[in-house]
């Protein structure tokens, strides 16, 4: 059911990152369900996990180790979250840390633990501890497509992409990988995505872009306002391509698109592989007093099942769609003043239907693929864009039959 | 669908005021879709309305009417909300009070105007106006039921409730009717309600009344999130019964009591007949640190599209529900010190699932058409209830199909 999404064709090897992938039988017989990714000495990684205060013991774990020594083993799981576990499934995520360790011979805190899947059941340490020897011996710089696909849950797709840019006579890669099919499921739709590249970056820089980007890519994807208490998304640089990127330097904004779109393609990607999906829904909010302003009215928007259900439906309901702006928690919004648009249809404005409105042209537009809702409040200069989903009767039936 | 309701068997008169309902054909055939309510001179009302910044015409003129004199009549339309419509509406709103106000011999700004139905269409002021001698004259003081019903849209039940009470010696009754489907709709769901009582009341005493109980009924119920632009709640007080209700009376406490059931059993009403509904389901939220606080995290379970489809396939998936406290916007939260129940059986305490709970026992709790989670914070003194219902495919359905 993914809107306009393929497969990763091809995942450049980042240098000085090795992965590998192996099935230990976590949840699903058959399948890769754990992932290992190797990092070069001198590596620097950023990261941000979810702000969900039910937070699984990886996350817990994987925070206080990166804020001891540089890390140079992430350990992802797929089939079971280890949340709401207790303190079995912290002691459960250490002991896999400590085995790995010993098996590639660095520190404990050297290593960082993910997981993904079901919560409230107890991690199988025993049958991934045992797995690891192998991982290990599988390490390769051209496993990013079976890593994509070992951390899939119930994704229908791995996602993947890679971008290269020359910066001073030099290649530059950066690839990433992603899971996640719309954060519709606490239980097993953690957002999990790894984005490295071989350029140098200081760590206070590397920091500060995820910040950044991750603003504009993984938190400003929605598909119905559930947040995992898994979600983690890391930002690694390796520095071997030897090249370095600083915050003064005339490639820094080379670097930082290409950074921005490999991050933004993979947000995205999440979003049509959402459950359910029919449609890829763009909602962008300019003239707002400030960036939050506009980002209140568009998640208000991408949040309400009447407009969702509306998408799935193909129908140009713009009476919902103005509700939704009316309520959003904005202060003293003059609905008077509002423009909504559906792609390059004007509908409202002026406080009523647009005169050169038809159903017609708004059921023309509703049945693409691909939508941009447009909502220009006109009362300042700030703007914010929210993809998401539409709200079909597949989701209700997917996350009503699970687990039952 | 509706969980647990039944029609009114019988909706006692209250002196002083007279209701009639015609058939005015504004969307449909066959049924009575407009409504008029007679208040005897010297009536009080206090009235709130929708917070949706995009209101419809007709609550700009109902809030512009009773910035003024006494209000005589309350004139309601089901069928058509005059909402999205601009100035034409504005002057169609004003159109119908005026004829009103010719043929019932009062002033344009003694009546007050109400509208429920599609959002965006004309509303067939010259149908409604020819209407308005025929409504007027079967105005009766028995037509509360029948007015129930014209007021409609997507209701499968007409709502309405009386309680009476004995104070010195005198009988007193309270009567209220409602409308609403869940706001679920914000073409079609508007609430509306009109409680009225014959006793005597200040209007600082009657609007300070209706501000308290409207935040713990019709403010407490959620089905989607998605607010009408329509939206009123009218109390209304005749004096009639010549009982003086007043703040340090020892009869207050009982006549407060009264008047809660009466906007609570309306205000579940219209959770109970939400489309799609298959559950009623409370949100009990305690040990928070402010109700603002306890309120956040209810509305957020309550809201959560997971939570719901969980309790639609009767599945005690309490993953869903840990997941949507925890991503509460609330500081701090620990959820080592969060337990959560479903109904008498504790689910989850002290960081882990409670040591006698098992899925046999969650799934016998699931089965239940009334479910209440309980959710204590341990942090606090402060509690909120809110009522809402399960999200179903059928939910989808209906509003995917609606104007389809």
């Amino acid at each position: 059911m993914a809107v306009n999404l393929d497969p990763p064709s091809i995942l450049q090897p980042v240098a000085g990152i090795r992965l590998a992938s192996t099935a230990a039988g976590i949840a699903h017989q058959g399948r890769d369900d754990l992932a290992l990714i190797e990092l070069c000495a001198g590596t620097r990684l950023a990261a941000v996990f979810t702000r969900n205060a039910f937070c699984a013991a990886p996350v817990e774990l994987a925070r206080r180790h990166l804020s001891g020594v540089n890390p140079r083993y992430l350990l992802v799981n797929s089939g079971n979250a280890n949340a709401g576990t207790g303190e079995p499934g912290r002691r459960d995520a250490l002991a896999c840390c400590q085995e790995l360790a010993a098996v590639c011979e660095c520190q404990t805190e050297e290593v960082i633990p993910f997981s993904t899947g079901v919560i409230g059941e107890r991690l199988p340490a025993t049958r991934i501890n045992s797995s690891l020897p192998r991982l290990k011996s599988g390490l390769s710089s051209e496993g990013w497509l079976d890593a994509a696909q070992a951390i899939m849950t119930t994704d229908t797709l791995p996602k993947g992409v890679s971008r290269s840019l020359q910066i001073d006579g030099r290649c530059v890669t950066i690839t990433g990988i992603a899971k996640g099919a719309g954060m519709m499921r606490p239980d097993m739709a953690t957002m999990l995505a790894y984005v490295a590249t071989d350029a140098s970056l200081s760590q206070t820089l590397l920091e500060q872009m995820l910040r950044e980007l991750v603003g504009d890519s993984f938190n400003s994807i929605t598909v119905d306002g559930d947040t995992s208490t898994n979600d983690a998304c890391v930002l690694i640089a390796t520095g071997r391509s030897k090249v370095r990127i600083r915050h003064t330097d005339t490639a820094y904004h080379d670097f930082y698109q290409a950074l921005a779109e490999v991050m933004t393609h993979l947000a995205q990607a999440i979003v049509r592989d959402g459950e359910g999906a029919t449609k890829f829904i763009t909602v962008w909010v300019k003239g707002a007093l400030s960036e939050q302003e506009a980002r209140e009215v568009a998640y208000t928007v991408a949040h309400s099942p009447l407009v969702k259900t509306a998408f799935y439906a193909q129908d140009p309901n713009w009476g919902r769609l103005l509700a939704a702006v009316g309520r959003a928690n904005v202060e003293r919004l003059d609905m008077n003043h509002v423009d909504i648009s559906l792609d390059e249809v004007t509908v409202f404005s002026q406080g009523g239907v647009d005169v050169a409105y038809s159903e017609q042209v708004g059921q023309r537009v509703m049945a693409r693929p691909e939508i941009t809702v447009g909502i220009n409040l006109h009362r300042g200069e700030h703007q914010a864009k929210i993809w998401t989903t539409d709200l079909s009767g597949e989701y209700v039936r997917i996350n009503a039959e699970y687990r039952s």
